[in-house]
């Protein structure tokens, strides 16, 4: 696949806040600001969902894991951000209001895009995952740490409630007295915390073996078939927002096209012939 | 209430993959083809809805433990049922989809059943819990298991999104981080860690413990009002998709018919007298 | 702020059920009949409501914290609450029925109070939590206990079907299948396993240290900015009732209006003056 | 297809309280009790979703039409039904409660089957449509009368709240200022107010012109591709009861299986060739 | 009945806005400030939600009719409620529109408890109809008017959305895009497009044939079972908010406590009798 | 204003399907290719969306008008589009069907956009409003026509379900009853009989005197405070997918910032002085 990928990838190499490379049907984006703490800056917020969507929409990969170079994965928020806004806004009070609402509704969208692309998105964290980065791993399909991770939902200290996703998300990831505590106190929640209620699949002892491992996750996805996997993160996404009746019958309207016999035929055989099955990509 | 059984339980000593007995209230289906790893056939699929809404419909017993005979609880799926709906689609690709769609709907209903009886069902469950199974016991009220259990979303790994019932309701059993996990890979998990994220709420060393201990749970349940726990189990089943205002309201409104005073005062007169309440069964 | 509570709060000196002490922007309500187990009475249910919605519409207070005298948090509805009721209830059965929805309706709105108030409301128990008492701490944010503390949802036991929130809330505050064991049999679940599945954030080895570590937890929310804990507050409420898609746009549109500098830049200032942050109460 | 039919039909001639023809792929269902005024008695209940769903299940006809023999289209529920089932309620009263609220949900389902078949119901409707009669016609697709019918929800008069679809599904057809005054005063409505409501789609001078005409629809609608027609139907229903995102995505899913070129150039093969088209029956 | 009405109606004379007439289990109510257009003051935002709920908890009538003295009913906010409001109003932006929220929330309660309350509320309508006084009769269960009659949604002229009801309310009473004109442009709509669009039930040439008739209306519920009048009120509200299967559930779950024989006799043997049936009034 | 469209408005010149025009705040947008009836090519399913979030985006107007050259509106999709669309459906049939779910949601939001943008959008038709017109006229706010315009939904005629839009909006436009008969059989309805039944707002002679009354209504439109609008639009967007107490809440959180004083002393200052108000725009 990587002969195919050529012109739409080559935009990759402009960003300024992600590094993105594709080997063997797993996107690998990983946030390169280390001496920023990673913070999340005015191009970070359009470049991820463009990443993301471009690797959906020209079926670059199968999977997309997240991580991050140095110390910490995010300090969150970038303070310049706030300063750009603050340029945009003058004159009447209600239509600055109205303009603030667009705003917030746009930086939500570039999380958003984590849900929407048709492949899984694993998140590989270490050191600090702080105020916008918690909204941006709650949106991810699965969060793997290392022992020196922690969580910390800074917005509420610094007088803000967050507004990017962590309230939306985070209460459906892990058990909602501890994320109101979390929420209201804005205290920090170690990885083993974190693994115990369920926020984090995994703790690794460091970043390296962290690295590893959810790669060969990674790549357990990737040798799936793609129509399958697609499927599953559509019903799942689904199902989180509607109730069980609704659920049900839309996975059986979504079957009466998309569940076809190739891919069941390819593994079958595959399985009896002891080989590795070979599925078709997505279309683009 | 053995003697009252009689005719319509007739049926079930002529089930092919299940064994049905009651006994003090308690109804016992085993899924009783260990050679054959308790895969569901076509005959499966029709008996285990028949068998516990006619337990219901005649008020047979006021909790139902479902087990298995053999190694392993079930293999899911038995290839044959794919290979008899293959024989019944034909022709225009449109009316096979539209067909594809009810056929799919009407195995979703099967495991509905489970919801759907007025009494709770518990699952006991050894070895292997895979596919078809995963989805069959996520529709139960509470899982046990054996300590070499294991539980494996196989649907992935033949080249299908699972459609009768894990997606939609495993992710309301066990933190979604890892239920994607799951789901995406198919690895399998083990009993420890199902205890650990919930799923499963207690692990026993063998089976014959475990069906000894959740058979204690299921006659503390028959011991209390039919009524009550008949509330309980509509208004969980309602809580669940359903916002609070609602599933409050419904209660509310629920209670205005059913909240009366002969089992409380048989409740109250029994631990007063230090005996044992007896409570009537529900209405047929 | 204690100077202004004045008026306001003579009427909490008449309460027979609660003892209420508001010191430091943190209102601590006790319940106040230990030699009773703190049975819920009629006057509970009043003072209750009264007590909380009282203290956000005055704004008292900017965290609540909720404990019991004695040994016992609380052993759930006093019994002469249903003698009251038993001598409205007369005559025709319909308009009983009727009557009787709207007293339910009556006594879950003192435990809807718990979570319409603005502020965070965090449960101190120890010993038994009863029967109502699991519907109310069900009802508050968070949840701490003792050691030798017990939850049990007594009314399946006494032939009732809880309702007055227990059905509706539990659910989404621990594991399904573990609710509805406990739902179904009516037995204890102690301190420990409470931890386990989420249900308590943390437990303690006596009372003391309880209230000492919550009062800790409260003094921190207490010094953030009460705008922003507030926000949190009806963000997580609200998203616990709708899918994530309304949520985002719910707290965008809520932001447009409620995010404002003074709060933020006074966080940033204290910050970088290393002092603490001083913000202004809400309004009443 | 009229040789198909043959042993699902059989039953059709025991009927008591239908007349079923099926012709050109047009199933007419006549009430068939005209001198007990069509009223609804306890095989009623039982025949008319038996007939609806054998004719959707066996795929004997594209469109279903329901009209009356005699001066009314029907009087509603007979008392007979009332009187069997006060039969089978004896002995505790929550128990009764239970049971009764099955039995309601048991005769609405009658009428949800009128809803949930594959094609098109059409009512032609004369004289009195009265109280039950009103619940029945509010189920079907779309409604005709003559000038000398009028309806009426008579259920208040008689003391009891309309309870088997009037009160869910009229508001859906008509202005609800109007319908609310329909139902708490039970006056009749006429044919030209019924026209110009909305609720009817047109009246006739007489009943033999009315089905001439509803007929004439009934073969408009048969000649179309019933795929497409099933999907109207679907999306439909599902429109009413969800919202407008929901429902676009819903149809997308559908018709990712379900719209296939066939149907379509059969269609535009037949216009240019100036013939009338020939499309395959559904699937049983 | 006007015999028991004694003590809580004695609040009704000092009510500034409103005379509140109760004769035969009619409750009128007038607004009574005709020289000022019945403009709606600050009284008149406590006294229209006292007056009903009151009329409701003691049970002190059957149905409600509002009507207004004077040549118009209502021209809608007092300039006095704005300029009460900014009174309180001070301080940091984000805390007064938190306080803002709480207050429109509250005047929407005001006429929330039109649809709360257990009896039908008719409107009889002359002149203009402006502004909130739209909000307020779109919160009637019917409207009725004379021809003189015409409805404004001024808040749009006057730079304002429309925020106590009109546009959550208006919808479901009238064509969409009509409603969607008059929002827009905020023109008088007359009172024949009224009845014809289906916002109003009956156009009558003056006030004194429009009471008279309306009164007749109101005799005619009055006259009906009130347990089977709320019971339609409620799912006629429940059903506007909710899908067709919940509401469905809903009322043969409501029907299981309110559906009781002792109405149904009543009405039956009076029937036979030809004499006008007693109902007993609900409970209070 | 139409000095600052300047750059965002020259690709408007570049569009083959459209003509835009802008003056005095009302954008005016024209389907230009009357010869080819106004088919709807791939260019028109691009450039319509791209015209009206423009407008929207660089709030170069504060309504939009939608009419079309010639003799119809519009005859819907042109053929064209199916070949286009046929060319990229190759391989794996459910990789095609996937890819046919995206291809439709993406049509889907081409109308989409009408309703989402922040200003109103009034369709002004004449002669045939054919299939695709249908699903797009239903997702403008308000429709007008001429006698001889005549709607069709002839997707139905084609072998198809209709797709973008019209099965999911037209039902909350019109009664259900006649809805469904309409899309069943795929007969024309003439402009009297929308105009009774709701879907138009009036019906106009010819095209000049309607054009010429439509500009009227934006002129009015255009005239009052876009902020006001804009709430008015999102409130009843928001009202057609949600119950009426969500949707009371989001406008008292809406107004919370949205509701400022400025464009109410405009408006009233200006109604003092006896002038027209000015009201500033929109943020882009």
């Amino acid at each position: 696949m990587s002969s195919t990928i050529s012109g739409n990838t080559e935009k990759f190499a402009e960003y300024k806040t992600l590094k993105v490379t594709i080997e063997q049907s797993i996107a690998h984006i990983e946030l390169c600001r280390p001496a920023e703490l990673n913070s999340m800056t005015t191009e970070f917020w359009s470049e991820l969902p463009d990443a993301v969507r471009t690797i959906d929409e020209y079926v670059l990969a199968r999977v997309i894991v997240i991580s991050a170079q140095g110390k910490h994965f995010s300090a969150g928020m970038d303070l310049s951000v706030f300063a750009n806004m603050g340029k945009d806004f003058q004159g009447e009070p209600a239509r600055r209001a109205e303009k603030a609402r667009r705003m917030i509704l746009k930086l939500q969208d570039a999380f958003n895009a984590l849900e929407e692309v048709r492949m899984p998105v694993l998140a590989a964290l270490q050191g600090g995952v702080i105020g916008g980065a918690v909204d941006m791993v709650s949106a991810c399909d699965s969060r793997y740490c290392t022992e020196d991770a922690f969580f910390c939902i800074k917005e509420t200290e610094i007088g803000m409630t967050a507004d990017v996703g962590t309230l939306q998300r985070l209460p459906h990831l892990m058990p909602q007295g501890l994320v109101r505590e979390l929420v209201y106190t804005g205290r920090k929640m170690g990885s083993q915390e974190s693994k115990n209620c369920g926020l984090v699949n995994h703790v690794y002892p460091d970043q390296e073996t962290m690295l590893s491992e959810v790669m060969k996750i990674a790549q357990t996805i990737a040798s799936h078939s793609p129509m399958a996997i697609a499927g599953c993160k559509e019903m799942l996404n689904y199902t989180r927002d509607h109730d069980v009746a609704n659920s049900l019958n839309y996975i059986a309207t979504w079957q009466s096209g998309m569940l076809q016999m190739p891919d069941v035929m390819e593994a079958m055989g595959a399985a009896q012939e002891k080989r590795a099955p070979i599925f078709k990509d997505l279309l683009p």
